[in-house]
């Protein structure tokens, strides 16, 4: 028997669809159209198509769009000028300073001057904040994707499982623990520092692996039927498709953690297309919040 | 063989001592004295004897103490002008607007209205969301008393320790879970929905139980050698005193605990000390940030 395949990219789509419904809703009851703003500063490849993604996929569910491309020399206090105009434009539902940002820039204060209102991206202390307090957030995409294939791959209730979350980073494994707490699971944070990974994931129902280091997640590892959500993002290299030639690999060993595995995400094609799925999403919710107009219910 | 007990009434004295030390200090080199100020609403007798106890510590620490006492029927609107008030006033380094406030009061408005850089009690959103981010923050008091302890009896370093933490409050759990997993822990956040917490507590270094229940806790749930923090405080009756007299025990079957773990908190005279103890603390911080002097090393 063989895992489950969890197709994020369907779900994403399925997703788009729905915010897409929702945002149709919001203007024909409400003449209200959520606006996106995209800042981009320098014009590093990855960002650029990443960037370009977020547009069209905005575009497509109906919301508007408005993209900020700056020089990579942009002063700090010109980009700290232009979100704070953000803030104050009314027609500005959701603002995201695309990440990384050249290295004279403090990306903390860039992040610190968004209103939390408006921060899609779930990025300020604020936000999270508010999820450690368990009261309205605008919550950081990628978790959310993680928790939201999860509750996929286990019919949508994740109440009394045990969950394994290894990485403990601010954007990754912090908030994936905080939301897999509020659906009820057993969260274990794991860490570099943790003695005994390969036993704890053994009794785990969910395990998530936010690491950054290929194939780390064993296969011998997992309890039979367990849920693996793969955040990783690595790029290694690939002779068999030519020289110099390069492939992107998640955290976990994936063909042999297929055979112990209920139901696993693929790298690429699980988490990763989630993250802009919930963006979206966070945008409908920080447009109708910000406007006192009910949420509809999206994911 | 039978656990130490971990002395928090010595170990918050030994804190409340060095608070006075890093006061002197500041004071001769700076010329500056923090100031706290204290606000109660009612005269709730648990809170009247602890806030006077609040005064007491932060005046012998050689602080400011500035007391507020309004009367019940203080409307919100007046509460949230005195609290912007303090927010105001340069001599203010740390605001306490005492818990639990009248029923007719919002009490999350009245904390949302707190200054960050103020929020001695660490109940703002911002610094339960720098926390999380692991940033410099003014941390909840109890919690840190709570880690303080564990750190105590386990020599200062709680590196690779597996911890489990019982009970998902904001006020006590969810705050414990993150200084311990900044501690390097691997920290378990089990809570009523955790299916075998027996086992869970049977594997871990460290137990904090933070859940309400008189006696919850079992010895035979524990490892030997744990280290037991018990935030408990239940008031039960006590007819051995007299008829209609009660006590106060902890979340732990303490006295069968203590043939089991390493080491245990006592209830009373264990964590509730500390609390105190750690608002000094957090004022003088709070005092030295705003004013941009470095910190003094006091926990």
């Amino acid at each position: 028997m063989t895992a489950t395949i969890i197709d994020g990219k369907s779900r994403a789509a399925a997703l788009d669809e729905k915010v897409a419904a929702a945002v149709a809703g919001l203007k024909s009851a409400h003449g209200m159209v959520p606006g996106l703003a995209v800042v981009l500063v320098g014009d590093d490849p990855a960002s650029d198509i990443y960037v370009s993604n977020k547009v069209k996929r905005t575009e497509a569910a109906g919301m508007r769009s408005i993209e900020h491309r700056l020089p990579g020399d942009t002063a700090e206090d010109d980009l700290i000028a232009l979100v704070e105009a953000l803030n104050a434009d009314p027609e500005v539902d959701g603002i995201l300073v695309q990440m990384p940002l050249p290295k004279h820039i403090d990306s903390d204060r860039v992040v610190m001057t968004i209103d939390p209102a408006k921060d899609v991206d779930g990025l300020h202390p604020m936000n999270a904040g508010l999820l450690v307090l368990g009261r309205s957030a605008l919550v950081a995409c990628t978790p959310q994707g993680c928790v939201d294939l999860a509750k996929q791959a286990r019919g949508g209730d994740l109440t009394g499982l045990d969950a394994v979350v290894i990485g403990r980073s601010i954007l990754v494994g912090k908030p994936v623990s905080l939301l897999l707490q509020n659906e009820n699971c057993t969260v274990t944070m794991a860490h570099s520092r943790t003695k005994d990974l390969a036993g704890l994931c053994s009794r785990a129902d969910i395990v998530v692996a936010a690491v950054g280091r290929p194939g780390y997640v064993k296969a011998d590892w997992l309890k039979a039927g367990a849920t693996v959500i793969d955040v990783g993002i690595n790029r290694i290299p690939a002779p068999e498709r030519g020289e110099g030639k390069t492939r992107i690999v998640g955290d976990v060993d994936t063909e042999a953690a297929k055979q112990v595995a209920g139901a696993i995400t693929p790298v690429p094609g699980g988490v990763g297309p989630m993250t802009i799925g919930f963006l979206l999403v966070n945008t409908v919710m920080a447009a109708c919040r910000r406007r006192g107009l009910p949420e509809p219910t999206i994911a």
